[in-house]
């Protein structure tokens, strides 16, 4: 299907702040942007680069408005998958056949310290045979045992934490689904971006498995994960991922998120 | 000022045929893309991907259409400089400072081969100081001793034969400007993309060249250069940056360009 | 001057297992390596790739052995700077003109969390003029408050942590001085290596702060930071240049390290 | 079998010239570099950086020498399989599923302009299947057609004139491989390096073909080609893969090379 996408901004500085948003989704394997609209208000001037995981970020230095807040506004209309791939025989890729620049999406980060969380994921894929079905495992384990509920955790929570605490929003589950992958040798990786049909309507969260030369979809806060995703970002965990990363006091007074089918 | 730009390509194939596009004109630090349009038609899967130059280039199979030519539109709102930047007292960046990335810039090219031009550069930029006086120097000699006419040179022609035979089209200009330049150990790389006001209008080529740190605009089809460009694509010549490249026999219907000033 | 560097690593495993070495430095601004030898016995097939901050990982799956320990030798012949670069007048890059690629030593990472230490930097730098004073006045902090004491930090401790306890080994100033200059809006980013001179030899940690467009040396463990270092690896922090990341358990039964001045 | 290879090189200047260099072999999946030993006399100081193909590049200023010419040494002991791979039975890779970065290799570049040489290809390989069978006739065609000689050709001799005047050196018959090959929708690329029993030993030249997900070696100097081989740089042609880019006059004295088994 293929999606009307968008969100708007307001920023408020105090002074002129640098910040980088990651705002822009790309073209890639599942999903193709048609047209795409990106408004900066009042205008300054704005580069934009690709980051290490080959996301397209802005750099503008926030300016202090007199006329009221600053306004960002992208929208964009983007061809999507109505299903996410789903294949429960595809084996795990042996370490060694694993690509060299997915190796870093085998390792601990910030918010999912999968050093720490080993014999967990062991457990809940005890059952499963190595690959996808032990991404789903955990995946279905965390759907159906951790509570979504906001306010429960912050963006220093980890997946440790949340491990613990059997709550959280969707970057939390997706935290705690990479962490317990990695802890089985499978590479896993944060996506933010959008989903058809979400309620409340907000950027939403997931995570990804690599699993026979490729990247599988996986969400835990749907018990029969859907399609029709946009991606903006990759990362290892949040810290890689987030929509704005502000040099200053920057107050965001205002995110409004669209998905909606496309008009004809 | 803002422009709206774009293009309309048809192209008929025999039978699918894998095809690269660089269509997508790029945010960067001398141009900002505030809306994009890109429609396949029929629809196709497409992908897309950056090439060691940064340019976006999106991968597809031209299909065989039944229902007449296979259409490609691309179209963009750009904010532009209205001036190119000129210093012309900026030195030439000594070879041992130049960064590693842009010392490819300095070697011979396909279309540029600046190793066997080397004494005609020095000749035409004898009275000027090394760095932007000099690519001037090559660039007013470009513009008032080569003749732009169309029919006189093909995608096969080089600097060299520029240089030989004084005659050619934006993309031999630009060619023979980067040759020069080259040879006078000044990073030189072409550009192709949009300019206003051109008469007739279709894609453009010109070239820029790397002096203090920063890349400066050169057009050698002009008297005096005019700003309102949209880059598409870098490279080191015209080989690295063809708007099409298609592996089996692809017809070029149609190709039309516009450039114009944005809708308020 | 010139050293000659190396280490020996004695290593066991249970079962065939998936490893990544970074052992071999590599010529750079600094440094250049003028002879290298590496051993691995018993022979197995290795590869190399070069990771996202430019480090060489090398490849190997670590094979059982009946014969005694699997031995990893890497030795080198490296020029050094006798002396570390200081400069106490840099200023701060502001943050609008730090280059794309060095942003991301501005943001937390794992054991750099320096969005949960920021007013301690505020404090301890507010004497400092912004820029290298302040990194100085950090390192120089760090230097005299915290005590230099094997055991009482793991692999797990943060800079928070080592804040706390104000006690900690070689990564963890490293670690404390990143997460001080990132919350000062400085860049910083960990080393690790050789450094001629220690006592007892191993391995070394310090971080680099990006002062007025280049990297200066820190370190926080002497009194006086010398030189005569050899990095071999760079990263956000410890969780990037691990010399040696397993997948499977390994036992790390021995390593040697030696820098001495190279014979003549 | 493990070589001893290396090279001497001298070179006198007039001033001090900026050169790049490109002599020191990397370990990759078909080569493991054990031990190296790189020299510059008089020492000057030198940077590395690696190129857009994997390179590894020295750059330096080449100082004038009072004392005699300035000397280069670098030796390197690599283990290198004994066979080159064969398989005649793998197909093409359809060119929609070559990867991204593939892509380069089948585009005329300056020495294989193998858009000018279509015919020519699908006429010697008539008989061969999609694939491995097609570059290997490619292959034999040249070494059975075109004679080994020196002094027929130059630094700009094309494919298209080794074509017709069917003589030239190790690089000529690369580049004629190349072309074809492109032409033939297989990507290709340059290799040079040292082989094992040339004689008379030099700086030799070869060509890889991109098949089946894979790159496979072909050498048309030798009826049979042989394994033994370490590649230095990987390039479209031979404008990528200088061992030396001088930017200045620069006398090349000396160049001495060797290879032989390495010493137990």
């Amino acid at each position: 299907m293929k999606l009307d996408v968008g969100c708007t901004i307001e920023l408020s500085a105090l002074w002129p702040t640098p910040a980088v948003l990651m705002l822009r989704p790309r073209s890639g394997e599942s999903q193709w942007v048609l047209s795409e609209r990106y408004t900066f208000e009042p205008e300054v001037p704005m580069s934009e680069y690709t980051d290490g995981y080959g996301n397209l970020c802005q750099r503008v230095v926030v300016p202090v408005s007199a006329s009221g807040p600053v306004t960002v506004q992208v929208e964009a209309t983007v061809d999507t998958a109505d299903e996410v791939d789903v294949d429960v025989t595809m084996p795990r890729t042996p370490i060694e056949l694993v690509p060299d620049w997915v190796l870093q999406f085998l390792l601990p980060s910030r918010y999912c310290p999968s050093d720490l969380i080993g014999l967990v994921a062991a457990d809940i894929a005890a059952d499963a045979l190595p690959g996808y079905a032990q991404a789903e495992a955990v995946r279905a384990w965390i759907q159906r045992e951790v509570t979504y509920e906001y306010g429960t955790s912050t963006v220093s929570t980890s997946a440790l934490e949340t491990y613990e605490t059997r709550t959280g929003v969707c970057r939390d589950f997706a935290h705690l689904g990479i962490a317990l992958c990695r802890s089985l040798d499978i590479p896993a990786r944060m996506v933010v971006g959008y989903l058809h049909g979400l309620d409340p309507m907000d950027q939403h969260a997931w995570f990804e498995a690599y699993l026979g030369g490729r990247w599988f979809t996986f969400d835990a806060t749907q018990a029969v994960p859907r399609g029709n995703r946009v991606a903006i970002a990759y990362g290892r965990d949040a810290a890689d991922v987030a929509f704005i990363t502000q040099f200053g006091p920057l107050e965001l007074r205002r995110m409004d998120v669209f998905v909606r089918p496309a008009a004809a």
